[in-house]
């Protein structure tokens, strides 16, 4: 059998069961942005990896190496974050072709590090390889939360407002500039490419979010928001009705989809990697919580829908017309 | 510049200290087979990474995916076993290339799950990615120990006599068979084939030595024994003298080497991967924790040589003739 006729989720799904060998010591095995698991003491361990291939997840003439190496660890915190968590030690694990040269490594280690500093996460570690074609990046990201303040991914209840905390659809477009022959310049491409090369990671945010009591579930938006909410609403066993109209545009992406003519929220819709928190609320915190959270941090949080009974995931239009909304987002398997 | 021209270790000098952003809560950054943090309490966290990758460790069609899977754990399990810890939780990332069937994935998560069993380790998540050529395989692996219980490579003394705690070489003669065209069958290939694929863990007897309080420095044999002795002499400050006729020789490596005309102390030298524990005791209590392994295990424990002054790591040869030895092990970057 082909893995893209089952696809990524399907995979993860038939080993997941398998993969829980002794529940000694585990919170939250395999479904979330974290597995959970338990130290001594008032706190417990997360830990989170992914993986960075040449070819499929960049391209190594597209992007700088500091931008590689930055990307690579803010996509692990970002999973950090949407749990609430602080994130702490960084491994990576790099497959290196014979091309690849030290000076690209060293500026690859300081876009990592730079960000590294910024939240005090050391890499301890790692493993370098040789690799015959195509460069691999693996972080393996190890953090740590207090026990009663972990967000996950199932707590999301029907009535709950849906929210994200920034603008989305930027990195879309990003990567569309990037592999497209786009006649965009100037700031607005250096900004849109940013978006993209160096997505903007919410681990204090998040970690507000799980200090608060308000917030039943969340996740962070990597493969796309049709898609994470759908993690989301299945965790949970609940449905959702996204907003298309709610969705937040910034003025980049409003100036992009002006020139492109395209519809700024369907690049929203079908695009993924905003790295933002998509979040629930109970409907009578919300106010209570946007508030707090603009005090904090002087940005605001933006209701994108609801969540419903049942297990659909639907669209509202303009004209307030529901639909059916299909995960547009990644999935490495699904499709050629 | 190119990689090769500073070679593996060269590059992970030129990082190390860059990697260390804060102390707070670091134990022990890069340089041992495990880092090691502060945990609340009376533990330490241990984490461990290996990346395996297609072509350059391993040939896809010369090994099951049982095997691979189960390698893919075991090395990772040894580097706690070296650090005398208990493992914990793994997080297997996987770039997988469009020609990977499901039935292939099934095998090698079946492989990597019988070990994990066997310690039961629990696989907690992971990343699964698609990739354009090459398989490449990532496991972090956290584990834990006591404070005062921890193996490192750094504290060899001189006078401090050199362990090994199996027989050597059979995982090098195993991928000789491997890759060559060795008319040999039977009982004893399928023995060196598997010392090389599914070589053997010494977690227990890791955490025994640790509890001894005998060791001085122990480190697990990946690389080969002149460049793994090498490694726990650069990080004690000593130098070495092996003795050449005491390396443990099985009775399938003899026989190995007879059918090839080979010394099987050649092979020992030159090989890697055998996944035995090497380590140092002060010369006083090797006796006694000589007796005491071979009493908890049943199997012997083999001196192969002594600390001593200096830097120089020196072989001697069965007329007690001293030779320099240089590191023969796997560098990945070294060599073409």
């Amino acid at each position: 059998m082909k893995l893209k006729e089952i696809g990524e989720f399907g995979f993860i799904d038939r080993i997941k069961s398998l993969c829980l060998i002794s529940e000694e010591n585990v919170i939250k095995p395999i479904g979330d942005d974290c597995a959970v698991y338990e130290l001594e003491g008032s706190r417990v361990g997360l830990m989170t990896t992914d993986m960075l291939v040449e070819n499929i997840h960049f391209l190594r003439n597209r992007m700088t190496p500091f931008e590689l190496g930055y990307k690579t660890l803010a996509v692990n915190l970002s999973d950090i974050a949407a749990m609430g968590g602080t994130p702490r030690h960084a491994f990576l694990s790099i497959a290196i072709p014979e091309d690849v040269s030290v000076e690209f490594l060293d500026e690859l280690y300081e876009g990592m590090l730079s960000l590294g500093k910024e939240y005090r996460v050391n890499v301890l570690g790692g493993d370098t390889a040789g690799s015959k074609t195509d460069l691999v990046l693996n972080i393996a990201l190890i953090g740590e939360a207090t026990r009663d303040q972990v967000l996950y991914r199932d707590g999301a209840k029907p009535g709950d407002r849906i929210y994200v905390n920034g603008c989305l659809g930027e990195s879309a477009a990003g990567l569309e500039l990037l592999l497209g022959d786009l006649d965009i310049k100037g700031t607005l491409r250096r900004h849109l490419l940013n978006s993209h090369f160096q997505p903007e990671v919410f681990v204090r945010q998040g970690r507000f979010l799980a200090q608060s009591g308000f917030v039943t579930a969340c996740i962070d938006l990597s493969d796309g928001i049709s898609s994470d909410i759908s993690h989301v609403c299945r965790e949970s066993g609940v449905g959702a009705v996204l907003h298309r109209s709610d969705l937040p545009v910034s003025p980049e992406l409003k100036e992009f989809s002006d020139i492109t003519g395209k519809d700024p929220n369907d690049i929203i819709l079908a695009g993924g990697e905003d790295y933002r928190l998509l979040f629930t609320v109970q409907k009578d915190n919300a106010a209570e919580l946007e508030k707090r959270y603009k005090d904090k941090f002087g940005s605001p949080l933006f209701c994108v829908g609801e969540i419903t009974e049942g297990r659909e995931i639907l669209l509202k239009d303009e004209r307030a017309l529901l639909s059916r909304l299909s995960p547009a987002g990644w999935d490495h398997f699904s499709t050629d």
